[in-house]
């Protein structure tokens, strides 16, 4: 049976990923990805070939079309603190006002994938976090247009689920690193990979306590895939996809650092609300999809992308 | 100064409430009321004749004008389980699709006030809640679509003011009842009246101690008038605004049961997620509203809706 996929947001950093990975299915006739550009790039989605594959410059919460699809899978979104506290009325509208727009290009029976965040924890009293933490969120903080857009997006697709049947399909994505990052992303580890590469001096918000899991892309999108199209799984999710292994903002400024011969560290003030740790409970993950792990240890996954990056910069600088 | 007032919602049982002072003051030249009907009725506003009064039948999400507002007052949704549960598109698209079309009617420098709810606490683990309480609501749960559009619409609206300064007052309101509620509202007070005065059985839901605080619905709009528009207040909230008189539901049913000799009360299966209580901390509405308390008492209050209720049920039967 053939299938009609549509990606919101297709050309972001995990959404080119998994575009790569979409276009391996046999059982695939056409690809659709909307993306307004606003933190995706054509750059990254500059290697599709593929017949089935086709671009609409739109925004999610807007675009419309006279097709009907089996699956649509709603990424868009920024994903990083500096874009999406810019700019709060488009981040609710791209969530939100996406899901809203997209549930009408669905056809009846077909499935809508959304990826929500570690985010809508907020700044988690309990550690690691399972699915059914409740979060701890300021309403009304900084950060909070980004959580409360994915809590209410959550909310959305819950209860269509349960009023109308909708086969919806959650993941909390907790962060993610890897090739594909924008340059100017914001978030700590190309950050500290593009400063380690260029000025030599990388900057950590606070004293760096501040914990993350860190996940590589590759084993995200993994468990993105499984749990989206390849694994048949009934259950809907939320469920938490990330690496569960803790390290410190400050570690990770320093193994950069080590990468990069005669770099340093400086010290910024915290960042407002900015959570003091993060770390998924992943005992779902690991019923539903036997197997799957973030495997990829820091180590290696920055070495990965310092490569991209080398190369990135090097290419601008010919 | 003169003054073009919108409010959505404006049909409902607080919004028509709220109309009834907004006519009273001298520097109004305008007064918008946007509603749909949804859960409001045009008998709310039957006795309204000012002049400066209009009503547009609209969704607050879709709703044009070439008219620009000083102040927008944003109550759009419904407020009751039974008809939020069964809607969960259109309660998001009233609250928050709501609150991004009418912005763009306000004036620059105009004011937006946002009726929120006690609700963004979910099943509080603390009591009194506090405005800095984050809250415990299942964002994939029953309740959420209401919750979470309230909770993300607060986050649009401070958002709003960190990014370009707009002037917000958000409160957050805790239950109340009185004269206006539908017949069919589905909220405990106003079933027990009816139940009482109809079918003489009165239905709790579980074993009846799950305890409110029960606002009457002059004091709740005392608060909000003055907090709106009429004290000079800098503080753009959120507010709690309620009677922090904690009541359970079984005392409640007893009393209004008490009212109608020969009346009795059944228990039904608890409602999913139906929070076990649910009481404001008022410290920060006293500091900023001296003087003001919820005072009605729920046996005056009670007797008050009784009587509102009989008097409406006996001119159904003429």
């Amino acid at each position: 049976m053939s299938r009609s996929v549509l990606v919101s947001g297709g050309c972001g950093f995990l959404g080119s990923h998994l575009i790569d990975r979409l276009l391996r299915r046999n059982d695939l006739e056409r690809l659709v990805v909307v993306d307004n550009l606003w933190t995706g790039t054509r750059d990254n989605i500059a290697h599709v070939t593929d017949p089935r594959f086709s671009l609409q410059i739109a925004d999610a919460d807007s675009f419309s079309s006279g097709e009907r699809f089996d699956e649509i899978i709603h990424l868009a979104s920024p994903a990083s603190p500096i874009w999406y506290m810019r700019e709060p009325i488009r981040t609710i509208k791209a969530n939100i006002g996406g899901a809203l727009n997209l549930l009408m290009l669905l056809k009846p029976g077909g499935r809508f994938c959304f990826a929500s965040t570690s985010e809508i924890y907020g700044d988690p009293q309990v550690s690691p976090q399972p699915e059914s933490y409740r979060g701890s969120v300021d309403c009304t903080g900084p950060r909070a247009a980004y959580d409360e857009s994915k809590r209410c997006t959550e909310a959305l697709l819950f209860e269509q689920q349960r009023v109308s049947g909708l086969d919806v399909r959650v993941v909390r994505i907790f962060n993610t690193y890897g090739p594909r990052t924008r340059m100017d992303d914001g978030r700590a580890i190309s950050n500290f990979v593009i400063q380690a590469l260029t000025t030599g001096v990388l900057t950590v918000y606070g004293d760096g306590s501040q914990s993350r899991s860190w996940g590589y892309v590759d084993d995200i999108v993994e468990g993105l895939e499984r749990f989206f199209w390849r694994d048949s799984i009934s259950h809907r999710g939320p469920l938490n996809i990330g690496n569960n292994h803790e390290v410190s903002v400050l570690h990770i400024a320093e193994f950069v650092s080590s990468l990069v011969p005669g770099s340093s560290i400086e010290h910024q003030p915290p960042v407002p609300q900015d959570p003091t740790n993060r770390c998924p409970d992943l005992t779902l993950a690991r019923h539903l999809l036997p197997g799957w792990e973030a495997k990829t240890g820091y180590q290696e996954g920055i070495a990965r992308t310092f490569e991209w990056f080398r190369q990135r910069i090097a290419a601008t600088r010919m």
